[in-house]
């Protein structure tokens, strides 16, 4: 078999409007332990914006293919392939492997078989939220049900995926989020996701849920903003509470408080899952964390980001979208490359 | 016996010259685990005036004396004392004790005997700073012989233990101080208590002492300072880093970049010794603490910080000169209460 891919590839850094090209290229049968996939859907992160843009630590090959995430079919398999076979699903299991193209080659121990029952975008997008949302959950506090965690960019990709895991593990989540029109919708999707509260940045500076008792002081605060945002999250913890930050949207820093550092014992941390990747590749606790998100998936008890399939033909409208500092907060666009 | 003590008392909070008064007062023998001591020394520190002024987390009971390090002798002990004996010196091993006075009663547990051989102003501020070095050199990297520590705030009570004490455990350490007239003078200082290098906050903005390959990269930075200084020696940082904050100096809050949080896992962190202290009263880390840096300063390894002994009645001069903002990076003033 051979396949015509049509791939989103760039040779220089820049606006992905500007240096993205949608590029024809023939693909071979997959040789050796080589699989040649069939890609059903990517999403556009913002990550893989700020790679095309040369803003990312990680620094590809050109011509390089943008997108690190994606969910596949099998096409055909290498004669040494043993666990991968036609018409499976499958993720990326590494990262940096550009995934916005309509075929791949890809070598067997890059892709890790998820089932097929699992929805479309779920599968598209499981590798870098809710993983994001998972390890930080999990690696920085040993949280005991009842507890509470509070976290800015409530509405973010990782945003939704902490709510709906704070569900999932019995933990109490309190939602920031920035003031808008439709707030009271915002409000409401994110409750139904699991979030126990939402405020706006403004109700968070006079709130009296946790002096109250109303919910216990959180011990994690997560902040993907930045500035003035990161310091009210980081208000509200509780001594020796933990401050995770795994974005920067204000593209303001965080400033620790020398009393919050010195006399609350306050911890100020950051987490970046293209690290914790690479040095726990082949772990058990990687494993482990899959097996209980695709788990979830099928249960239904974990849904994708809010989001939109866009056609491949259509990246430039999806990353001029993405690109928009909403973009960064709402909606998740995903290219569609089924047809 | 009874003695008659004179202590430096205060009954609310304010400046130490408009509120500490010289008082005197009859003390009887001690009574069961009571130990009466006569105290010899006793430092300022600038944690004892920021209890006077009210603006310390610690809040004593009025009225209080002042102060919490001194080196005694024992005077007579109670009954039921077993570990103490007359003539033996003594320290604190406890926080808030008051020692801003010519004799005191304590409990025989609130005292931890010393070498009548270690230095008078040594004893004197064994627990607070060397301690303070001890730890945070000791409790956040596990730093092996040869690796690098850098510290801003290098000729303040603690700067001068670090440097000690990574010349005893063959830590290489970089002092960060303000440029002033006898810069040169505070370089050899700092260099013969062991420092490697001794940079001014303006030499550190483009030392190249690291990039170099001079130096390895530090995995630790000891911060009293705050603002742009923290921010600086932060950068010198090798990924995964340390940052650990432990005063604020410049009473500007420390800045974490967004991108060291995340792509290079710099930690921020505080540390407060009187927290450590509370949680680690018993435990057997203390013990080995206290006997490592007794053992110190017997070799001679380990000295005191520049300092000037102030008699007792001379205390309004002596909390003025500490308050001062040289004060807190330079010379420590001891109470002499010897005749």
């Amino acid at each position: 078999m051979s396949v015509c891919a049509k791939s989103l590839k760039f040779s220089e850094y820049g606006e992905p409007t500007d240096v993205l090209q949608l590029v024809e290229e023939k693909l071979d049968s997959p040789k050796d332990k080589q699989v040649l996939v069939r890609i059903l859907a990517a999403p556009i992160n913002p990550a893989d914006i700020n790679t095309i843009q040369g803003k990312y630590p990680v620094k590809p090959k050109f011509p390089a293919i943008g997108g690190n995430e994606c969910v596949a079919e099998v096409l055909e398999v290498g004669a040494s392939v043993q666990k991968l076979q036609k018409g499976q699903h499958v993720v990326p299991f590494a990262t940096g492997m550009g995934t916005w193209t309509t075929h791949a080659l890809y070598n067997e121990d890059q892709l890790m078989p998820v089932s097929n029952n699992i929805g479309l975008a779920e599968a598209a997008t499981i590798t870098v939220n809710p993983c994001t949302a998972y390890r930080m959950l999990k690696d920085f506090v040993k949280l005991s049900p009842g507890e509470c965690v509070i976290q800015n960019g409530a509405n973010s990709g990782v945003g939704q995926a902490v709510h709906q895991l704070c569900k999932s593990w019995n933990l109490k989540s309190v939602g920031i989020v920035r003031d808008r029109p439709d707030i009271n919708g915002l409000k409401d999707h994110l409750r139904n996701l699991g979030a126990t509260e939402v405020l706006t940045e403004e109700e968070l500076r006079t709130t009296t849920l946790f002096k109250s008792g109303s919910l216990p002081k959180p011990r994690l605060a997560l902040n993907c903003v930045g500035g003035k945002s990161a310091t009210e999250v980081g208000r509200q913890l509780a001594d020796k509470g933990v401050h995770v930050t795994y974005g920067g949207m204000s593209r303001e820093p965080v400033i620790a408080a020398t009393a919050a550092l010195i006399f609350k014992d306050i911890a100020f941390r950051g987490f970046w899952m293209t690290r914790w990747t690479k040095e726990n590749a082949l772990s058990e606790e990687r494993m482990q964390m899959f097996a209980e998100l695709c788990d979830l998936m099928l249960q239904k008890k974990f849904v994708a980001p809010v989001h939109e399939l866009v056609p491949l033909e259509k990246f430039k409208e999806a990353t001029v979208a993405a690109l928009n500092f909403k973009g960064f907060t709402g909606k998740k666009y995903i290219l569609d490359m089924r047809n």
